[in-house]
């Protein structure tokens, strides 16, 4: 008899420790989106323990509150509670569990929530969710335990549950700020140069605006496109390394000049060769230094020839010259937009790879018109009847039109519409 | 006597997944280093399977080989195998489970590491540690189960291990990678500014040098030191936005073009303040940007007063100005170094904080020479006979010698090992 009973005893406790580490599993193994990590270990922490319902709260450093984006039975609406407020703060501030049998009958309990939506808490297991300094980054409440109250028993399993989520989300938060990181120090560079070289200020950005779209037109991975934002955000780069009256001048360079300007490809190589890419961005370096090559080999600073020009440097090499020539200078005004586009035509097999043209053509006029007013933010508007002329075009056809001897008024209206946003 | 064994087994069963929580907790609940979370790793599953060895690999996917710097057995000696080669290499490439009964009688085992080192090796569990993406970042492996041949169950269990430890690896290599991207990202920020402002080069990294020196020197914590470095590091960014022309200027400036240059502090506060800096460091900004306040208020860009001055900026300001008198400019040689100190000293608590300036001369002579040659990496040896000389000294001792009538003779050679490494 006693050994029947020890034996339930055993069998309850192991299915436990099996869903913990199915549970540790679980949030270990997914692909980190905080939103979607969150939901499932909210709704496995609710199976566990028999709750009807879980919140898992994180901390923001910055505010000192505590916030819930997805919490049972609120819809989408994010709930902040300030740290030094209600059962969630005083759990967060003190690190200690807290487990309430009766709510309305604890004084700690704030009703409001509840009036607002009609649901009846009964019974509350809120306990902290440390990271690997001891410091709570959250808490994870359970409500309303379906068969009775949450015991002692409870109290040990939602803490381990809390530990191993709060890894996962330690891990999701490291790379969200791996990513923030990442991208503003590139915006910062790119910033440096822009502060340095005004004249070209925007560039960079609009030249990744364009890249990126050339590559959603060959329909490339996100990955894909990822390297190919990055690389063009920071292909001038090596501009840092010439000499600012060179940069600026105006008129025509001596040669000694031109060699000088040739060399900013050289510094971007340098440059970007310091920085620590991880791994799937190493191309960087060498796809950033390479957007002066030349399909046919005429280019610099190596004088690369087809296929040996890295893919992606050649995508930006056809935004690198549809931006200068379509941007306004101080000594000259952009060019007529059908020169542009019989240049970029013209120079297909000598500068420029035809698969990345014909990708490039292929861009949406209503994004080609973004593009080049990328950086005008303010009082700069498209208004919705030129919007929804221009998406209809792709910029293949936008140049067959303005090539053709005559317009039809629907060709007269798309050029008119294109001519409202360039130029200005 | 069913229910006997039944509860032998549920007993057996329950002490087992009650090992693999702890052993997931353990991992996951270390301070990220590497090498220790490891080691750890390796102890823990050796009890767990009751073997005699257990050995981490992990990827080196730039190389393609596996790699272990601890291994059972080894010292402290690094193993690399091509992941073509064994059965590491196997496992890793194929991401299945090898388990070997009998090594020798196996062709795919290795006998060269037992030869080598006298082990005996009788039977080979392995199997893979796949990352979040289901990539083979690693191989584990044990050696000689105790009580016989390692079964189905302990495939089960390395395999639930690898994935605990796989996690947590990752998350060391993201501290990782987070950190060496951080600094390759600040050392190119900083070189941007060497490549411009080619008559300053190295300043912002010898600034650095003397303020860490001047921090360690006051017992700051190390995360202290990690803050004020990355501060030093950048606190002339905002020199990418003065004009060459001004910055390189060699007389005197005129009102106009010393605004301009005091800009820099104003740029070095916008340009920081657009990084994504995380918690601990969200102060850069706020320090780099105030390291020409003067403790009197006569500084700028804000005049700030004594204790409204960042700390951390209070002692950069008195690293970068003994950096500016100590270097060579194009117009003029460092300035003789008694002359050096005395401003220092006589600008106590006017420009400068007394404490700071304090622990400011309580740093070793030797790293002040160190400091000023910091850039000078060809050719530059300090001799032994100086470096013993030289160490005997900190600052304000020296300061007290060449303050002094008349040298004795161990002074006279102070003096003479400082001048061989000084304004050369």
């Amino acid at each position: 008899m006693e050994n029947k009973e020890e034996l339930d005893q055993l069998r309850v406790e192991k299915k436990r420790l099996e869903s913990l580490l199915d549970f540790g599993h679980k949030v270990s193994s997914r692909i980190l989106n905080l939103d979607e990590l969150l939901k499932m270990i909210m709704g496995e922490t609710r199976e566990i323990l028999d709750a009807e319902r879980c919140t898992v709260f994180l901390r923001d450093f910055d505010s000192d509150t505590l916030y819930s984006k997805i919490a049972d039975g609120m819809g989408s609406r994010e709930i902040r509670i300030p740290l030094d407020k209600g059962i969630a703060g005083a759990v967060a501030r003190s690190g200690e569990v807290i487990n309430i049998k009766d709510a309305y009958a604890d004084e700690r309990f704030d009703t409001g929530t509840d009036s607002k939506t009609g649901y009846v808490t009964k019974t509350i297991l809120t306990c902290p969710m440390k990271d690997k300094m001891g410091e709570s980054i959250g808490v994870f409440q359970v409500l309303n335990k379906r068969s009775g109250v949450f015991d002692t028993e409870d109290e040990r399993i939602l803490l381990l549950l809390a530990r191993q989520a709060a890894d996962a989300v330690e891990n999701a938060f490291l790379y969200d700020e791996q990513r923030k990181m990442f991208e503003s120090f590139i915006d910062t560079l790119s910033d440096t140069l822009d502060k340095r070289d005004y004249i070209t200020a925007g560039h960079s950005r609009r030249v990744t605006f364009f890249a990126i779209k050339t590559g959603e037109a060959m329909k490339l991975m996100k990955h894909d496109i990822e390297l190919l934002k990055y690389s063009s955000w920071m292909h001038d780069m090596g501009k840092v390394g010439v000499r600012e009256h060179i940069l600026s001048k105006a008129g025509k360079l001596t040669d000694e000049e031109f060699e000088q300007i040739k060399s900013h490809t050289v510094f971007t190589r340098e440059i970007l060769g310091k920085i620590y890419f991880k791994r799937e961005f190493r191309q960087i370096p060498d796809i950033a230094a390479s957007h002066h090559e030349n399909i046919d080999g005429s280019g610099y600073p190596r004088g690369l020839k087809g296929m040996a020009i890295p893919f992606f440097a050649r995508i930006i090499a056809v935004c690198d010259v549809f931006d200068a020539l379509t941007s306004k200078r101080h000594y000259r005004n952009p060019m007529p937009i059908l020169g542009v586009l019989n240049i970029l035509k013209n120079d297909v097999g000598v500068k420029f790879d035809p698969v990345c043209v014909e990708a490039f053509f292929k861009i949406n006029l209503l994004d080609i018109v973004r593009g080049i007013n990328l950086e005008k933010v303010e009082n700069f508007v498209i208004v919705s009847d030129d919007e929804a002329i221009l998406q209809k075009y792709i910029l293949e056809d936008f140049y067959r039109v303005l090539s053709s001897s005559e317009f039809t008024p629907a060709q007269s209206m798309v050029v008119e519409s294109f001519a409202r946003y360039y130029g200005k």
